[in-house]
C-alpha cells in the first residue's frame, strides 16, 4: 500500500514549465549585460521560472529540513563519535546550538527537525516525531531495514516536504544528523553507481588510517552480504541505507511534487538526492547543489547525479549547514532577475545596445 | 613625491594580530562542532579577527568600489564592445541598472563609483571624479601611462579605500568597468608571473577565434615593446596596465592600511590584487577571493597570489558583481563564530564533549 502511495507522488511530479523558462530566458536576454555573463545565476533564475511558472521567484520563506536517525552499523566502529550525539544534536537544533542554526538564522531560514529513527525517546515540541524505529540494523550483518520500512521512511520525507510547501515554504534545504551515516551513504553510492568502496568512503580529518580501512571493509561487506539491486533504489536504501538517507530522498521527491526547489547539502544529502533521482528522475530538475563537501565520495555522487555545486568551502559538518549559504546564492540570482535594468531601461543608444548584446563580456 | 606617499601607506600596513587570531581559534575549538568542520568559514572568521583585533566582526556596513577607466589598447580591436560602454555603464551604476547594483542591493552593500580615466567628461554627483586622464595610451604601441600617473592611479585607490574606511565601511569589494581591460590585465599577469600570453588572455564566449588570436598577439607585442620589469610592479602597471587596474591595486593597499578586508571580484580584480601584493606583500592577508571567473587567466592569477575562491558561478560580468555574494559567505562565517553554541552551552556530558572534539565529523 505504501509503495502505491509513493508511486502516486512520483507520478505527480511534472516537468519544468518550458514556456515560463523561455520567457525567463527572453528576459535574461533583455537585461543590460552580455548574454550568459552572470553564469549559473542566470541558469538558476531560468530553472526557478520552470519550477514555479513565475518570472520573479520569491524565496523569502525558506527552511532547512533535518532528518535525524541512528544507524546500526555504528557498532562496527566506523564512527569516532558516540552514537548519543545523534540524540544530543537533535535536541540542540531546537536550542540554536549547532552550526546550521547560526547559519540558517543569518539567512532567515527556519529549521524543521524530524526524528525518523533516533536511538532514544524524544518527546519535544520542536522535534517532529516520525520515528520508524530506534536505529536501523547493522548493514555489515544484514539489511538496514525492511523494504516496507524503507518506503515508509521515504514517505516521511515526502510528507515533511509537502507539509512545508503547504505552509508556504518556497525553498527547502535537505540536512541530516545521524552518527555513522557517511558509511551508509558510501554503501548506497557504491550500490547505485558501482563506484569502488575506497572511493566512496571518506577518510575525514579525524579518522585513523586503521579506522578508515575498517570503514571501507564494512562498506564492502555490507554490499556483499546484502547484494542490493542497483536498478531498485528502494532495495538499495533498505539493504545498505538508513532512515535518514531514505527520508531525505523523500524530501527531494516531496519538494518536486509540490513544485518547490530543494537544496542539496553535503555528501549524505547528495547521495539521498541521487537515490531520489533514481526513484523519480523528474525530481532532479528541482534540485540545487550547494557546496562541495570535503568528504571524498561527494564528487562521484554529484557527477552521477549530474549537478554542479556553486560553493567550495571545505565544509564537512552536515546538518544542512551549507544549504542556507546556497539560499543566499539563489537570492542573488533572483535579485539580478528582478532588479537589474533592461537595455530599454538603460536608455542607451541602439549602437550600444546591439554591441553589448553580442559581446561576451564587458571585460573583453 | 607621490611614490614616497605610496611607500608611506605601504609601510603602515601591519601584520595580522596573532593574539586575536589565537583567541579566535580557541573560540572555534569551543564551538559545538568537530574541529575544522566549517572549513573556510572558520579560516575567514579567524582571519577577520587577525585583521580587526575583534572576535566578532561586524561587516554590516559594506560597499563595492568600482574603478572606471578606458584603455587605449581598445583601438587594436581586442574588444567586441564599443568604448563608449565604459562611460554608459559608469553612469548606469548610479541609476541601479547594471548587475552589480541588483546584487549589491540584495546583500545591503553600497556602491562607490570612481572615474579614474573614463574617455568622456563626467559631471555627476554620484560619480567621484578622480580622473588621471581620458583613457590610457595604447600598450601595443608604447606605455599605457607615465610612471607618475601609475603612482597617482594607485594612490587614488588607496585614498578611496581609506575614505571608505573613514566613513565606517568594514568590508570592501574591488570592482571595475573598463572596455578592453581583460587585455591589459592579461599583459600585467604575464609581466608579473611569466605566464604565457595565450594562457593569460581569455577567449570569452563572444570573441571570434580571429579576435582571440589578435588579443594574444597584442599582449605579446605590448610585453615586447614595453619590456616591463617583473620586479617593479609600478613599472608593470605603467607600461602594460591601466588606470582601472592600478587604482584597484590601490584599493587593496588602502584597505589593508586601514585594517579593512577587501574582497576580490573576477579576473581584472584578481590581477590588481596580485599587483598590490607585489607592491605590498602584507596586503595579501586582507584579501578574500570571491568567485572563480570564467576568464581563462583567473586561475593562474589566483595561484600566483595564493588565494582560493569560495564560489564557482561561471560569472564573467565584472563590475564587482561577485563581491556582494562573497559578503554573504563572510556573513555566514561571522554568524557561525558569533551565534553557534559552545560545548559548555550545549550542556552535554563530558564523554560527549571529549568525543566530539576529537571527531573529524559528525557524519563519520
Amino acid at each position: 500500500m505504501s509503495i502505491e502511495k509513493l508511486n502516486g507522488y512520483i507520478t505527480q511530479i511534472k516537468g519544468l514549465d518550458k514556456g515560463a523558462m523561455a520567457k525567463a530566458r527572453a528576459r535574461q536576454a533583455e537585461l543590460a549585460k552580455p548574454p550568459g555573463s552572470l553564469g549559473k545565476l542566470e541558469d538558476i533564475s531560468v530553472r526557478l521560472a520552470g519550477i514555479s511558472g513565475e518570472m520573479f521567484y520569491n524565496a523569502d520563506k525558506r527552511c532547512v529540513i533535518i532528518m535525524s536517525s541512528d544507524n546500526g552499523v555504528f557498532e562496527e566502529g566506523v564512527a569516532a563519535t558516540p552514537q548519543s550525539v545523534t540524540y544530543s544534536q537533535t535536541i540542540n537544533f531546537t536550542r540554536g546550538i549547532p552550526g546550521v542554526c547560526a547559519i540558517a538564522k543569518q539567512f532567515r531560514a527556519d529549521l524543521i527537525v524530524v526524528d525518523v529513527g533516533v536511538n532514544a525517546d524524544i518527546d519535544h515540541p520542536l522535534v517532529i516525531n516520525r520515528k520508524i524505529r530506534k536505529s536501523t540494523w547493522n548493514i555489515a550483518k544484514g539489511p538496514a531495514m525492511t523494504r516496507d520500512e524503507a518506503v515508509r521512511a521515504v514517505l516521511t520525507g515526502v510528507d515533511t516536504a509537502r507539509e512545508a510547501a503547504g505552509r508556504g515554504y518556497k525553498l527547502l534545504g535537505a540536512g541530516e544528523m545521524g552518527i555513522a551515516n557517511t558509511t551508509t551513504s558510501a554503501a548506497v553510492l557504491c550500490a547505485l553507481t558501482g563506484v569502488a568502496a575506497d572511493k566512496a568512503a571518506g577518510k575525514g580529518a579525524g579518522l585513523t588510517e586503521e579506522a578508515y580501512k575498517r570503514k571501507i571493509e564494512v562498506v564492502r561487506t555490507a554490499l556483499e552480504i546484502n547484494g542490493p539491486d542497483p536498478a531498485d533504489p528502494i532495495d538499495v536504501l533498505a539493504k545498505v541505507g538508513g532512515f535518514d538517507i531514505a527520508a531525505l530522498a523523500g524530501v527531494f521527491i516531496g519538494g518536486a511534487c509540490m513544485r518547490v526547489p530543494v537544496v542539496i547539502d553535503g555528501f549524505i544529502s547528495m547521495v539521498a538526492a541521487l537515490a531520489a533521482a533514481r526513484l523519480a528522475p523528474a525530481a532532479r530538475d528541482y534540485m540545487f547543489a550547494s557546496h562541495v563537501s570535503y568528504e571524498q565520495g561527494y564528487a562521484s555522487a554529484a557527477e552521477a547525479l549530474g549537478v554542479e555545486p556553486c560553493l567550495n568551502l571545505g565544509m564537512r559538518l552536515g546538518e544542512g549547514s551549507g544549504c542556507p549559504i546556497m539560499f543566499a546564492v539563489i537570492d542573488a540570482a533572483c535579485a539580478a532577475m528582478r532588479d537589474m535594468g533592461t537595455f530599454a531601461q538603460a536608455e542607451i543608444n541602439d549602437e550600444y545596445t546591439a554591441a553589448i548584446r553580442s559581446a561576451a563580456s564587458f571585460e573583453i
